[in-house]
């Protein structure tokens, strides 16, 4: 059997679809915290990452992503996480690493190890302490011989600049992907200024995850098409959006909707809006297509299924669910046999069934960055005391 | 050890939370076609199945519902779907049982076999017929020791009562549920007397799931409870609702709303809002309180939550989910550390992110119920053109 | 020439058209007073009132009503109000006459003397002093020799059957109208008794105005067409609700929404729904149509229009409006020119382009009625003390 | 008595205060044909037209503009219209000016006569015989000593600068004001380029009316100033929007929103986001604040009541209006009364009412400007054979 292809020789051959989030999937499942959303799951309860990813291979993904989101032991231990004192940094992230191996070699997968963003930079410490939490993380992947390495969810081009810098001494392909819209990032640095930058710093593939819909991150994803062309660059480009609907998100994108993260229901995307989503990405030369949090395996096939001319196949999840709702010839109800036609879905405004609720909400604007003493990190718990600040605070600065 | 406690045993003593719907859930992951909506997953994917029992355990339901939803043999051979002839209804059946048991072992679960409402009676072929059917699903939950029959989802009250002979004959406790409204079974029968007719046929448990939000169906409940108290019948209550707020279907509930089944994102209930349908349950005397289709894991987590006092204990998966959204106290943002409260999540008005959508849609109204020649169901697959005829008298209906 | 034909024949004949509701319209164009709402502009500026009593007699109204709303003694003296000083009651009045049946005039217009409920009632001081307050106003209709009397705007059928009584003694026509929704009047009488009530206390016609949109106050008027065919009453009906959607207003009607008086814009019907408005109710068999607050003369017009063929006649205001919207032909746009068709308008959603606002409130709803101590009127102006006060009981009902 | 203080010299010293627009305002009391738009009403019913400038006087406006819009010869015979024919353009333009004057006089007001984009432009006839078109108004508008001149409602940058070199002939004051918003005119250029035409052109004060809501339409005029800063451009600046919100409306403005003209109602702004509005324009810098389409009298005077310290006065209509809501202090239901404080009215989302209904529309996008055949406007009738093909192409370009 010959080797499998490797991340960039399929990216120049054709489109790679990638997963979808697994901490919003985990937490609805009940294996992932919201808050500290760490990965000790890949110990606790590794038949329900394995499983996860099985749906997302089954659903078309060609890449199977550790599971080691803010996995760095920074981010285990803060604010009264105590993930890293019970199974280490490296532990979690070998477990996700096997995990993710396991499944991939059901079918034709590629293993990416991850990096996120750190309490470490958000608190001012430091580029040397930042790179040293990267580096544990690294090395695990490294012996765990992923198939490439994606930084990603970064909200500062500074900091996934030093991620790159680490990543690329491990000789393997690099992904470099911010949670950025199309204001850039939250140093006021330009999206497309951010994917010059990157792709500058060594990265073979550059661009957006997290933080805004498809359809906004494409709008990010423009720009930073029009600054590589502009400087004649050439890498491919990732988008991996949210599967909620953020169209009156500010610059910090859904982390300030009033609805995060517990009532982001109602901004769920649909299957054809992930087939839409998947025609503009491919349209704007994107060839690196999955999604971030809130992506559950059905949205995955959808984009699997709009690609399937120009991937040559339909994923195994395709056997549960012919092509644009072909499936529904086979209901009981003649009304809805009515509705197997793709026009139907495609032109549907649907409804959200809560007319006390508007289609907007204002989101929080604080305002603050890397740098603001609010944003530095620490250890312990977070009070009573402390929450109830906070609140006064948000208050005031919401104006409500 | 202890034999564990039968439903009714402990439906006296307190409150028994049952899982969410299976169909749903397994579309979402790749395991289950839409239209059809059998269960043959239990022989095709047994891990996706037990992991999802896995996941309603982890959650707080104490009952495992075999996944034997539209396992008829009619159902498993209509309008072109093969399911009967490669796997059998019983192969069916059977598995299901098994992966049921496997996982209430894990705990403390009881196992239900499952019947719902058939093609044969929708299509008029009688009493003899419709109980065949039942009659055969019956047969194996005896053989695999299920510890209650659940009838469920039935739009019409005669064939429930069909049902309920049926298994009544087995000598297990017997739970009948129809998925009406407030409005009652679609021959115009009232919700009241349903409840009765049930009843007084020999269940011991009566209610509602499906087809309706919490809180309709909470509307229903009140009149078969008002009908039952005017009666002067003592049986216990069950409520399975939707996830998906429907306060604009009609009678025949979200099969009629136009974003059935491909559309209901944004419908989808927030946690909060089963904390509330929890209690109002709980206060209106239901003690047989789960879910239905829309529900996934952390909507039960929720109604376990809500009912933690009563039950006297908090679900496992709870360790991942402090109660009220004190796991937010984690969170790296300060602003979202500051939504770490209960005022704030019970009072926020999520919004749709949808500005083109509205939040009531009209549902089709086709009037048509069993006996009706249109609801004929049939074998062979359904044809373009025979959909292409109902897309035009969906025109004419909806008058669009 | 022969004399006007009289209120009852005209119904009996066909169909009678009401002019809209002067209090909502005239404190637009910056006559009239929110709050007090009284009719001192037919002293103060009587040009004002003759044009618009003009617009509707254009727009197709039969009838002129005096503006004599609110004209009462008690009202013009509450809370602060100085018109009864400056005025009189009689003053008022009797200009509201002269300015009615000037326009009157102009066409083959009828005069009304309108009453309505008086802090008298409110205040619990008996039915002697509340038929004082309502003879005062009946006396002036008598002088000017108004054609008939209308007692309108009454929550509370105890004090209309009390009106009615002091307005039979004229010998005049009666017509009786309660502003109440399907509900019935606020101490808790059934709308359909209501009815029967005011016809057996020997009103000509019985029906609803303002407090409710169309639609709900055709609910009512079903009510009471039931209640009144079962008791073999014949009265004729009279519509006259608001030109404000209010499908989420409870028993207390618009007075209730968080919107009202003043941001109730996004609510306003459009012509089309004054056109399916005017068809439910002679289709129901209202034969006086007419409207209450919000109805600007455009929208009589509608009404008008929808009955021309019953009327057999065009109002005069139709030269400046083709019907469904025959005029957008000569518009200079093309796209505009498309939309001259009857299909269009009718099946138009329009949308509120308020994305920050959701399509239903939650009413006020403190559940006070006549006799509640809270409901007592005075002379005095209200103090900043008291609105304080109010506020502070308006969040704790509320619960915001 | 000291002569009136002209235009120029009031802008000097503070905010000049204009109207509102008078074709929707007359259009609903009856007075003005939807299509057309034309102004033959000053000739045919005078005495509406006098009463809306009185209206508008006593709300504050300082501005009586002579009822000439779309008063040119060319666009009152086009598509069918016989206004010219029966009244000529003289006629209705000489009217307009008496009633105006007539109205002025009775306070301290002046008189603008209007020109507005005409037909024979948009056919592409040519810069001769368009100015014949102005200057025929024109030399009414001399003759009958108006205060000075507006060009106004222009959606192309070119004609309103043939305009302003007709109205610079007469040494009048010349106002000049496009209906574009932040995008710029129909021929692509830019709002900031469009100001600094009409600025070197002549005009005296430049600006944007109609087209646009209040806050859509402070956006372009930011860009009209930034402009005209970078040009160091000294002139007066004017916005006069609609009073409907427009968020979703594209390059061409309200025209193109589904509910134009005939179901704009729920788009309708509150007297709140007047204050909103006038607060945010003087803050901008702009001193002649008014209104176009949609606004009433009681928007003019919520203007002129947010200006009160400004102006050192409130308008007369605000013996009937006390400061936010004070006047429900008089209110006989004790809730209401509790609504009167600014706070209240100030952060209220008013609902619509309207649960199947979104809060934005698709526009449509037809991207037909001048010179395009399907502009050319014609003197004869529109045939339904002419609409029935628009219809055709409507549903083509909004692909419905």
């Amino acid at each position: 059997m010959a080797p499998k292809k490797g991340l960039l020789q399929r990216l120049n051959e054709g489109v790679v679809i990638g997963d979808g989030g697994f901490v919003f999937a985990l937490e609805k499942r009940g294996y992932v915290k919201a808050g500290p959303w760490t990965p000790e799951a890949t110990v606790e309860n590794p038949e329900a990452v394995r499983q996860l990813h099985r749906e997302f291979l089954r659903a078309g993904a060609d890449v199977m992503q550790a599971f080691t989101f803010y996995a760095s032991d920074d981010k285990l231990s803060n604010r009264g996480n105590e993930s890293s004192k019970k199974y280490t940094c490296r532990g979690i992230n070998d477990a996700a690493c096997h995990l993710a191996r396991e499944v991939a070699e059901e079918g034709n997968g590629l293993v990416a190890g991850g990096l996120s963003q750190t309490p470490t930079y958000l608190s001012g410490l430091g580029k040397e302490n930042t790179q040293k939490e990267f580096q544990r993380q690294v090395d695990v992947f490294v012996e765990n011989k992923v198939d490439f390495l994606i930084a990603e969810y970064f909200e500062h081009v500074e900091e996934i600049e030093w991620a790159i810098e680490v990543c690329l001494k491990s000789g393997l392909p690099v992904v470099a992907s911010m949670c950025i819209g199309p204001e850039g990032d939250l140093h006021g640095i330009p999206a497309g200024e951010c994917a010059v930058k990157m792709a500058k710093a060594g990265a073979h593939v550059v661009g957006i995850n997290c933080h805004f819909d498809p359809f906004v991150t494409l709008e990010g994803l423009k720009k930073m098409k029009a600054a590589l062309d502009a400087a004649s660059i050439k890498v491919h480009l990732i988008a991996q959006p949210l599967a909620y609907l953020t169209p009156d998100a500010h610059k910090q994108g859904f982390i300030d909707l009033p609805e995060f993260p517990f009532a982001l229901e109602s901004r769920i995307c649909t299957r054809w809006e992930m087939h839409r989503y998947a025609r503009e990405a491919y349209n704007l030369g994107v060839r690196y297509i999955g999604g971030c949090c809130g992506f559950e395996p059905y949205h995955i096939r959808a984009v699997a299924e709009e690609l399937a001319t120009e991937r040559g196949m339909l994923p195994k999840a395709s056997e549960k669910h012919e092509p644009w709702a072909g499936g529904l010839k086979m209901h009981t109800k003649p009304w809805v046999r009515a509705r197997a036609t793709r026009n139907y879905w495609e032109t549907l405004k649907p409804s959200s069934g809560r007319p006390y609720c508007s289609s907007m909400s204002k989101p929080d604007n604080w305002g603050v960055t890397a740098g603001d003493s609010i944003l530095k990190q620490k250890t312990e718990a977070t009070s009573e005391a402390e929450i109830s600040q906070l609140r006064t605070k948000a208050k005031t600065v919401n104006g409500v």
